[in-house]
């Protein structure tokens, strides 16, 4: 009976999934090898994918770089939203957490049977129109840090959130 | 003439003086890296120089470990303030700045001529004594980010600041 309330138990643990959407190959292995060291980590509470698209070619205007990258954002978001998850966007603008605030906005995704998507644009940022489809404006910070360095830090956030929801210490 | 005037410009030219305090050895090169990078970039703009002290005793008590290492930073403080610099300690209950706003207090810095020495605790923090001794409490988020990212966040802010203080295009 133990074993079997052991297999039941596995079976039925759905983990809330977390989707990351980012744009722009990475310029350094350092964000890279953060990130994954993270998402790892994170993967022991929720079921993580990160998607990292081809960002628009350097060399247009700016402007043109953000609508290339926000509409190839929202193909993507079409594909793996399904319809089903929170959408947050980065955003200097957004709003600021605590880190355990931030928990709790988890946890309350989490109970809600949400998945959460998190889209991280490029160096110029996103346009409004994909702005305005999400949920959520998430800021880091009221400093602007590299879209680079925002998917180690994001990463780290959740996997932070996690920790405080499951009463695991870490400290780093 | 030309050729004067040119040398006196080069030998007249002081850089400001950035001096950063931190305190436990890098669990992971990454956070080194990236440092680095910022730090020989920066190098063009400021005289910065970092200083990494080994931190307490892990095993010890939490608040042990907070005041050894306050007391290290305390003394290395004296060794590299001689009471000149502009002193800011990192805290996430500091003041928040956006890019701007921190590029604006670095120049200030500059035009008063003083140097800017940064602290940046270990994994649980400073003693109020520390922190009562800072000119200014900085926090580069309302989350907590673990103090081995910090020293990349803070290098590049310094990075970016300067570089809005100099006119320089940056984007990432």
């Amino acid at each position: 009976m133990l074993l079997f309330w052991r297999s039941t138990t596995i079976f039925t643990r759905k983990l809330v999934k977390i989707q990351i959407i980012q744009i722009g190959k990475y310029k350094n292995d350092n964000y890279r090898e953060l990130a994954d060291e993270f998402e790892k980590r994170l993967s022991a509470f929720a079921d993580v994918s990160v998607t990292t698209l081809k960002g628009a070619d350097g060399a247009l205007p700016r402007e043109r770089i953000i609508e290339d990258e926000s509409r190839m954002l929202l193909g993507a978001l079409e594909k793996v939203g399904g319809g089903g998850g929170f959408l947050v966007v980065l955003d200097d603008a957004g709003k600021q957490f605590d880190s355990v605030g931030f928990s709790e906005f988890l946890g309350k995704r989490k109970d809600n049977g949400d998945g959460v998507i998190f889209v991280i644009g490029g160096a110029f940022g996103l346009t409004d129109e994909l702005k305005g489809k999400a949920d959520l404006a998430l800021s880091l910070s009221k400093m602007t840090f590299t879209h680079q360095m925002v998917r180690p830090l994001l990463m780290e956030q959740i996997y932070r959130g996690f920790c405080i929801l499951n009463g695991k210490e870490y400290h780093y």
